[in-house]
């Protein structure tokens, strides 16, 4: 669906709030996903990996889409023939989402 | 399943080969997934996000494990009650992969 960063108080305030909190590097804040879209996450499981520095999140997506762009998922293009292809449909346009 | 770096090269060989090459931080190389466990990834798709900076891998997992541990997935422990469980089970034994 998409990947985002944490810090510590991200990872507090996801738990705390049970929706996903992520730290913005560009904004160098943090940012409830959601907060201007109305898209939250609302959690549903937290997975840790083995060496301790991934965290994954099970989440229902309200709105049923994560990306920006207005697509259910930021992971829309695929390589083929060298090329990287959209392949996923806009679901909203993100001039209506912002 | 898992996640590790990539950089140029290893994106490139990945594409090349058409299985999952890695660069691994820790020990500054490149890194055939499998090239010790004979664990390797054969590439079925590859996916970029929207700002260009994660790549996914559909893969078919040989041996059925990506973790060192010996477990399907890296991600094998939940949060409960503010504990992290372990909730994958040990497919095969470490010391009997590497």
């Amino acid at each position: 669906m998409m990947v985002a960063w944490m810090n510590r108080e991200a990872l507090e305030l996801t738990v705390e709030e049970n929706r996903a909190v992520y730290w913005s590097r560009s904004r160098q804040k943090l940012w409830r996903k959601g907060e201007q879209s109305g898209h939250e996450q609302q959690l549903l499981e937290l997975r840790l990996d083995c060496d301790n520095d991934v965290i994954i999140l099970k989440v229902n997506q309200i709105g049923g889409l994560a990306c920006h762009t207005g697509r259910a998922s930021c992971f829309y293009r695929v390589l083929r023939d060298g090329q990287w292809q959209i392949v996923d449909r806009v679901i909203k346009d993100p001039q209506d989402i912002y």
